[in-house]
C-alpha cells in the first residue's frame, strides 16, 4: 500500500461498517474567544472513545485470512490496545495485548472486555518490546504497531478525510503529535484534499521530541518530563518523521497548565468530555502559539477516555 | 395563545435565530445495556447550557414593544435566570433576576455576564417571591415565571418538536419533571405529532410531589428531602399539573444513587457532560423503573451546567 488520498479513501470504505462517523461540533463562545472559526472533529465520540479505533480496525481488516487467523499483537498502555482488541474481536481472531503493569485499571478492563489476551510487563519501553516479541515468537501473531504501521496511519487519516468532506474550506488543520500516526494520516489526507491547507501539530513542551526534530531536520529522541497528556508521551516514529517533514507545516508546544486549562474550557463550554491529549491543540490556540485570526480551523479532538475520579484540576484550588 | 402543536411551531420559528438546533445522539453501548433504542436530545449543547434558553427566549420575544421596554423579571437560582438575562440582552431590554444568596457563584456570574440586574435575597421561596414582586412594583417589568407561563412552556416544547422531526417513530418520550415547564411542552408537542407515543416523566424520589400528585389526581405539595438534581427541587405548578393530567402517561421516581450512577454512565459512555437533573430519565431506565424492551425511546437531556470542582461522585470511593 502507498499512503495517499486514494488509499485513505479505500481504507475508509473498508472500516466504515465498524466505526462511527463522528460529528463536527462548533462553539460560538470559543469562536469569539479565539477570533476564528473552529471545527472540532469529535473522535472522543469514536468507538472505544478515541480515533485509535480507525487505524487498528484497518490494520486488522487488511490482513489476508491465513495471516489474520494467527492473531494480532501489540504493546500499549492506552487506547490502541483497546482498539486492536475490539477490531480482532470483530474479525473473530485472537489479540495479544502487552500492557505495562502500571496501566490504568480502566484501560486493562477495556482490553479484557473485548476478550483479548493480556500480557503484563514491567513499565519500560524495553520490557514492552521484549514481551511483545516473545508473544509473537510463540504465537506467530502479526505485530500491529500503534503508529509505525502504514495501515494504522491510513486508518487514522480517515478522521481528517471526514472532516474535510464536511468542512471543505479550512485554512488550517490541527492535531496533537505523539508517535505521529494520527498526524501523518491527517497531513496526507488534508494536504491531498486541499493543497493550500496548513497542517499544524501541537505537542506538550514536556515531551517535545517531535518539535525538536522538526526544527533540527533530523530525528531527536528526548528524555521526557512528565506530561498530563498521556497519549503523547512517546517519541515520534522514524517512518512517521519522514512523512511529517514532507507534509507538516509547523509543530508548536504548550505548557502543562495550558493543557489542563484548555481541557477544562472545552468541558465547560462545549459540554463534551475530552482527555488531556485531546486538549493540546486548543491549548495552543488559547496560549496564542499560532496565528489563526479570522481563519477556519479544523481540530481533531482525539479522545475522551479519562478517569473521572482523578481529574487534573482536582486539588488545584 | 393556546398551547398546541401549531403554536409550538410558531414559537419555533420565532426563537430559531437565537437558539441551537441541538443534535440527537445515540449510543450502541447504552442501547445494548437497556435492550432498547435510545435517542438523546442534547439540550446540554443548547445556548446557556440548558433547554431553558428556549422558553425564556420565546417569552421575551413574544412581548409587544411597549411592554418589552419596561423589562422582564424573574426569580431563579439556576438556568432560567441565565436564559432570561440572555434573551433580554438579545432584545436590548432590562432584566432583573432575583437570586437566593446561596446560588452557585458560577450561576451568578453567568447571569451577570449578560448584563442583567441581580437582586440577592434570602434563600426561601417566600423571600424570592417578595423580592421579585418588589422589583416588579418598582420597575413595571413583566414577570417571566420559569414554568407557570404559557410562552415558556411552548418554548420548552420546541425541543421535543425537533426530536420528533428528526426521529419520527418513537414509542416513548422521557423527560424529568420539576416545575413542569419542560414536561408540559414536551407532552403537548409529542402527543400532537404522534398520538400513540407514551410520555413518561421521571422525578427524584426525594422530590416526588409530581408523582404523588399524579397518583392522587390532585396537586400535592411535599416537604422535600435533599436531591442532587438541583433543577428538580421545585413543586410542580398548578397550571402545569392540569396539562400533565391530560397528556402525560406516567411519572416514575428514582433514587439519588441511581441519579449519580446514571450521570456518570452517560459521561463515561457518551463522553458528554450532563447535569444531575438531566441524568434522571436514564436513571429510571438503568433502575428498570419502566419497561422499554425493544422500544424506541426519546430522552431529553436537559442541561450540562455542573461545577467541575464538586462532582457528585467525588469522595465517594
Amino acid at each position: 500500500m502507498s499512503l495517499d488520498l486514494k488509499s485513505i479513501r479505500t481504507v475508509h470504505e473498508r472500516i466504515r461498517p465498524y466505526i462511527n462517523r463522528t460529528p463536527v461540533l462548533t462553539s460560538s463562545r470559543l469562536d469569539k474567544a479565539s477570533g476564528a472559526s473552529l471545527f472540532f472533529k469529535c473522535e472522543n465520540f469514536q468507538k472505544i472513545g478515541a480515533f485509535k479505533a480507525r487505524g487498528a480496525t484497518n490494520a486488522v481488516f487488511s490482513l489476508d485470512d491465513a495471516t489474520a487467523l494467527r492473531g494480532v499483537a501489540t504493546h500499549s498502555s492506552g487506547n490502541h490496545g483497546a482498539a486492536l482488541a475490539r477490531a480482532a474481536k470483530l474479525r473473530g481472531i485472537p489479540a495479544h495485548i502487552v500492557m505495562p503493569s502500571n496501566s490504568a485499571k480502566v484501560k486493562v478492563r477495556a482490553v479484557a472486555s473485548y476478550g483479548a489476551q493480556i500480557v503484563s510487563c514491567e513499565p519500560t519501553e524495553a520490557a514492552r518490546e521484549s514481551a511483545c516479541a516473545e508473544v509473537i515468537a510463540k504465537t506467530s501473531a502479526t505485530l500491529i504497531h500503534s503508529f509505525e504501521n502504514e495501515d494504522v496511519i491510513a486508518g487514522q487519516g480517515t478522521a481528517a478525510l471526514e472532516l474535510l468532506e464536511e468542512v471543505s474550506d479550512l485554512d488550517l488543520v490541527m492535531c496533537p503529535v505523539g508517535g505521529g500516526g494520527l498526524l501523518c494520516g491527517t497531513a496526507v489526507a488534508a494536504k491531498s484534499m486541499r493543497p493550500k491547507v496548513k497542517v499544524i501539530a501541537v505537542e506538550p513542551a514536556n515531551a517535545d521530541d517531535a518539535a525538536q526534530s522538526f526544527r533540527a531536520g533530523r530525528l531527536i529522541h528526548t528524555e521526557k518530563k512528565f506530561t498530563i497528556a498521556d497519549g503523547l508521551r512517546t517519541n515520534v516514529g522514524a517512518p512517521n518523521f519522514v512523512i511529517i517533514q514532507r507534509y507538516v507545516d509547523d509543530i508548536v508546544t504548550v505548557s502543562e497548565e495550558a493543557i489542563i486549562a484548555a481541557m477544562r474550557t472545552v468541558w465547560e463550554t462545549m459540554k463534551i468530555i475530552i482527555e488531556p491529549s485531546a486538549a493540546v491543540p486548543y491549548a495552543a490556540i488559547a496560549e496564542s502559539k499560532i496565528n489563526i485570526g479570522g481563519k477556519r480551523v479544523g481540530i481533531v479532538l482525539t479522545g475522551g477516555n479519562v478517569d473521572l475520579d482523578a481529574l487534573p484540576w482536582m486539588g488545584m484550588r
